[in-house]
């Protein structure tokens, strides 16, 4: 059976495998379409992995996902500099952006506090949030980690360290579904939740 | 909401929606998901892709896929030279294959007969199919197309010609569920139409 399958097959039907919900059958349809396909479309998928891997870093001042050296919400001079969001990861910020209810900068925690995962503030980009508001005299801090509750707890946390500084702090709030994750919210109930955001 | 994303995160995500069946959703998850494994991971991915299109040919002799001159199957000593299985595609091969009813050698034709796609004779390895039982003195052809009606077409094109040269003509046949393709049958219904194969 081994030698009915050339060995470059059999090792990209592997490597398909390890991607996420991935088994046997998907891994072989799309190993064999691959191979059917034009060398240019399936040269340029292997590029375009090779150049996430290789030019994406994060934004040094907000942790944005960036191929650029500082991202470019960050040098958008048309953003409010005064209005700081933090989420959890750099994929929370394109959902945000796209319900249009933000044009403040973004900061990006790295994850949320988790006692029984071990991690604690000093694994999250928690000093450098500290320091970009002290620095740039932010005026008002949106906190839009998740709803569950490792994202209220989170929340929580940065509003005891940022409310003695004199800013403002924020929670998104109505419409985001109790329990569920800010990774699988639609736009309209961003935009909601953003727009209905209460002190904390 | 376009710098919110690096461009060459976005390319990924474009590039493997031209997947079968992954849209926009599944093809963003599996961005974020080879942006955070191991870059190891990623870019054996990408090598595998580049592999597949830079090794895999047709075998010369059969017309399997191969990274070798010619393929494992035809270069397998142990193997029936007298009995030869006719498939439609390479992909056919490995079901057969895992069968474990079937010790001869193969051959891929290409594709089936379809008038209405513009398919004949001159299109599939046909030529070259006549010519190897010729030049090997084939005593079986074993046709293993769909039970579909191009693949019977096709079958029955075979066995007028292959019959005038004195070969046993055989199509594979209990099991195989009728109007069904040969790439979706399990390797027990495929290993009973081989064994109850007939003469045509």
């Amino acid at each position: 059976v081994a030698s009915a399958q050339p060995e470059s097959l059999s090792r990209l039907i592997e490597r398909l495998m390890k991607l996420p919900s991935v088994g046997q059958k998907t891994a072989t349809r799309l190993a064999y379409y691959l191979l059917r396909a034009s060398r240019e479309e399936a040269l340029d998928l292997a590029q375009a992995i090779v150049d996430v891997r290789e030019r994406i870093h994060a934004c040094p001042e907000c942790g944005n996902l960036t191929d650029l050296e500082t991202c470019g919400l960050c040098t958008d001079e048309a953003r409010d500099r005064k209005l700081l969001c933090v989420v959890e990861e750099a994929a929370n910020i394109l959902p945000v952006e796209r319900s249009r209810e933000f044009r403040g900068l973004y900061h990006v925690l790295g994850g949320v506090l988790s006692p029984l995962r071990g991690v604690s503030a000093d694994d999250l980009r928690i000093p450098q949030l500290l320091e970009r508001v002290r620095r740039e005299g932010v005026q008002e801090v949106v906190i839009a980690t998740s709803s569950n509750v490792e994202g209220e707890a989170t929340a929580h946390y940065l509003q005891r360290l940022l409310k003695p500084q004199g800013v403002r702090v924020t929670r998104i709030a109505a419409g985001l579904p109790v329990g569920s994750d800010l990774e699988y919210a639609d736009e309209l109930t961003l935009g909601r939740a953003l727009a209905g955001r209460r002190d904390m």
